[in-house]
């Protein structure tokens, strides 16, 4: 079969470069083309010495001919890289946030500037495959999901579809720093960030919006949302611990805590990434690969359900779930280029 | 002035060690007698190099005359020190659980014992001194309370004292790993605590009815607390994140942010330990120090009060209040030896 | 194909546990059994939750039938299990240092034991495929090398092969915590080696014989190594920096740089794990591969050679150098298995 | 008794806000004045909160009026600034590399610019007190060693000066990330340092002429260095492992580790901040003190002598060792404001 030729725009981010990583040993595509302002010229393997022996890529200021592009570029500057790719005819998924939010209005709250094609967003797909799977399937573009947003929705979409629990969630997550990114910044300075624990965006994380969007999509109606993201001295993982009322329902009941766990099992029960399990879940049994990890607790004490989800964020969140939305795009096995399992200890 | 003589019953655990350091540098007192079985009849500094220097005393299986005991027993095994220490008449602050539950049945619910001696529970005072200054003050048995009720009573007091916030509250708390103690674990092999965030106890850690108990104190009426905690990849620090919904009074007011803010400075106003933020803080802002930092944050959006506290585990959240209890207890500056101000970075 | 049936006698150590990570994925083999006393009768993936969805074995306490064994027992009980193995005429890869070294004598005075077999020690072939992929090839026993072992000889034998440097050697390696292993132990607790670097076993590890032997097989002649390993707080990698005087011939020349970085491309110019870089090299680019990066430096000022090689201690030191092994003994492309790139960040 | 006004130019560098967090605890100086051009007007407390309530300084542009200065500038601009308050008559630790080195030649080859006032560095003197108390005691200007130099020359002056080991040396020093400063740079990003160690510099650290000039004053010729620095995933601390042949006197005697050992035991037997220790040290034992450990160890299989010292590189490598020489400048008891012991975990 002839190998789908890919691009990547911006790779020397850390969800860029770990694109290549999966891309240089993905059985049905053959990376062509990388581009990265700042390193343009140098060899991939150079400046990223991971790669030795594994690409023989220059990185370029711009793409060449491809199939089928990732772009992770800085939000704003991704928009306007999509709308032209878009327009040669190459599908896309890009892995900023600017075709998450399904209301234009969203991006002028939230981020700042006015929304360059709402004719794109309309027909841009949330890419969280296990809800939108077919929507995907057929998409031209999808909008890669935030990593906090992948372990929240995947934590709260059962319990949320299933009126399990009431509108008011609390969602408290955990990130290791290369969540930052690998822009230089003092928050992620290894002596500032090593021994460290803290919270951070308080007034309003840009990763909200999009949970609370697909949340209220799950239920049907809207959600009142706290999230507080928290940095944690580790490279990858997000660990993310949700509280929500039970309803009225599921507080009476006896057996309350099996009915849930069953109701989650069965929510995710052909997925190849979600695995819901029996005890609170390690980030470090999902580290270097697209797992999601997935516990339920009825905390009967206090009438809540507790809900634990753990995923690495650069794979399921961030590059790994893209090169599942290209499987699903490009009619590859889903887990095509994903299959190793985490990497432990 | 003569110097008060201090004893540490087990002085080989974390806290206990914490004690010492602190001990041999306190300007009232002088450390005599350490004891624990494992290394008796070691140099206290040859099994602790870091105090190398610092201290000539060799560990014994039992304590020798002091005037002042910090008992570090697991529990259980702390009560039968305590009654002894407190029946030849020596003060003692019991760094175990075994006197901070007022009610002797919970005990039998959450530790498994018959508590041996009631009626010294009641003479206990818990070891809060913000709370509790006074009756620490003319106390002979003091429990000191546990990291995790430090962190999250200090940052819920001030709300709950002043029915800012509802019964219902949550609280999502991350330890570092010296909180899981000096004992070999799994848990706390490197390898395994490295690179790695989960939450555990959810089933209902022992630090949970300290919480309750302490929190109905404050607010005059039962709370509905669910408490979650985690082990995040560093050695020392306890971040705790509470939610809990503002009363109808403050989710109307428009500046119900400023007012908070005010109620929480004005409450800790005189506190040598306690600070009141304008951000939210880092563990590693009172890492080695007994500072508590404490952030309360009005989500507007949702209603909800969020408060951020940091503390050191072993020193706020153990040895070092331990220290503060002495220093009330018997005539010092509260602050005495622990004026140094925490490590950074 | 048919798939060749695998066994790994003592799983859970991490040794054993990559081993299994890797061959759930190798497309030429078909893991059938795994052993491990401590948790025999439990799947394999509830005491690893990171193989979770790869792997439906329950740990056994006896081997079951298989056409090929990996032996990841402690010393001296790996020698028993292994002569067990091959005389039921399966072939062995065996990771303890039970056929390390070649006299006999070695054992008593490093091990402590006298050798079982020696005459099986006379067959096992000494698992370094860089020096000895022929012989390997026709093995029915290999001795898999030690973790400091491999990162060591393979950044020497250039030299001393070709007699670049004279036989006063020094190596100072540092390693990963991982590299102590899965029992716990004081050392290996997290407080205790987190943010702490420190040297030990200076008065001989068991790694410095199987140096020894192996470079003086490379050089023709006895070397005088001093070895010093250090424990560095990071759960993954070794870094190997080695230290030699430069032969007359190299001191004087004026290229000797470029002829030495010469020398060494070519020595591994066919190797498909081994990369001779530019610059000093990071264990981090190879964490998680079995890759070993070298560089070598001539320090003209003091007329020595300085070469720096890193390896991930569990993969190329351990696991991943075992499979390469077992390519080699059974006809398989010796990369099958792994192909993945290093992790990074 | 009246207290020396202090000032510290440039305190908002990792060394600059250690020595900040030692003086305002230093009981006989007043901590009056500090600079940062970045933070300028901001408070101390502010930009730094873990010193919130330990002082109200503001920082300054330029430093008022002071008995005694601390300069922590970038090297060539530090010389400036020395010089400016030397003239007004002010007494300063240079905590640069601007006065360490006697020969201005050497400044132009390492550090690439002509000394701007050799005469004064005529005048300075090497900060190391266990080597030149004496004329620190009556300097004006003292020139702070660097981090790297103080744990090396530690370990090796007695066995130089004594000529227990040849001419040729070999250091391999491992560094905690925080020696690399505050400044953001790739190599002390989170995501690029944890989990990662590497060696650097091979081609000649600045640090290498400090270490060659003062072992040649101590054995009274030249010696004949080898130094590569590490990099690993710590704050702080610096562990040197030191790697030298023993002079023929002390390879033939039977008894020589036990004279060598003496020998340091002598050499620092009344030093109140280097202890010798029977056992390979770790760093953190010295962890947020002034304290060096060192360990002499003959390898009488090679006829080396290795020693093994750590320090943390903020403290004894910085801050502390700077501090220490104010005091004996100042006549101030030499430990007075670092008598508090190392912590740990």
């Amino acid at each position: 079969m002839k190998k789908i030729k890919i691009g990547i725009v911006n790779v020397t981010g850390y969800a860029g470069i770990e694109l290549a990583r999966l891309l240089v040993r993905h059985p049905g595509v053959e990376l062509v083309s990388v581009t990265g302002r700042s390193a343009a010229g140098q060899k991939l393997a150079e400046v990223f010495p991971h790669l030795a022996g594994a690409t023989e890529l220059t990185i370029e200021s711009e793409l060449g001919n491809v199939d089928f592009a990732f772009v992770a570029m800085p939000h704003k500057e991704s928009a306007l890289e999509v709308m032209k790719l878009i327009r040669r005819g190459i599908k896309v998924v890009d892995i900023s946030a600017d075709f998450r939010l399904s209301n234009p209005d969203d991006y002028i709250e939230w981020y700042g500037f006015s929304h360059p094609s709402p004719e794109l967003l309309d027909k841009a797909v949330y890419g969280l495959p296990e809800l939108y799977r077919k929507d995907i399937a057929s998409a031209e573009l999808v909008a890669n999901p935030g990593c906090y947003p992948t372990s929240a929705i995947l934590a709260l979409a059962p319990a949320v579809k299933n009126n399990i629990v009431d509108e008011d969630i609390i969602i408290d997550s955990k990130s290791g720093v290369s969540g930052a990114g690998r822009t230089l910044a003092i928050g992620s300075h290894y002596s500032e960030a090593n021994e460290n624990t803290c919270a951070y965006a308080l007034k309003g994380h840009r990763h909200l919006p999009e949970i609370v969007q697909e949340l209220a999509y799950q239920g049907g109606e809207e959600v009142n949302v706290t999230f507080v993201p928290h940095l944690v001295p580790m490279t990858r993982g997000i660990l993310s611990t949700c509280y929500a009322a039970l309803t009225p329902e599921y507080t009476s009941r006896e057996n309350s805590q099996q009915e849930i766990t069953a109701i989650y099992k069965e929510f995710y029960k052909d997925e190849p990434f979600v695995k819901v399990v029996d005890a609170p879940p390690h980030t470090k049994n999902t580290w270097g690969s697209n797992m999601c990890h997935i516990y339920s607790f009825v905390d009967a004490r206090t009438g809540r359900l507790i809900v634990v989800s753990c995923i690495d964020n650069l794979m399921k969140g961030a590059a790994g779930q893209a090169i599942q939305n290209m499987n699903i795009m490009s009619g590859f096995a889903e887990v095509a280029g994903l299959e190793a399992p985490p990497i432990y200890p």
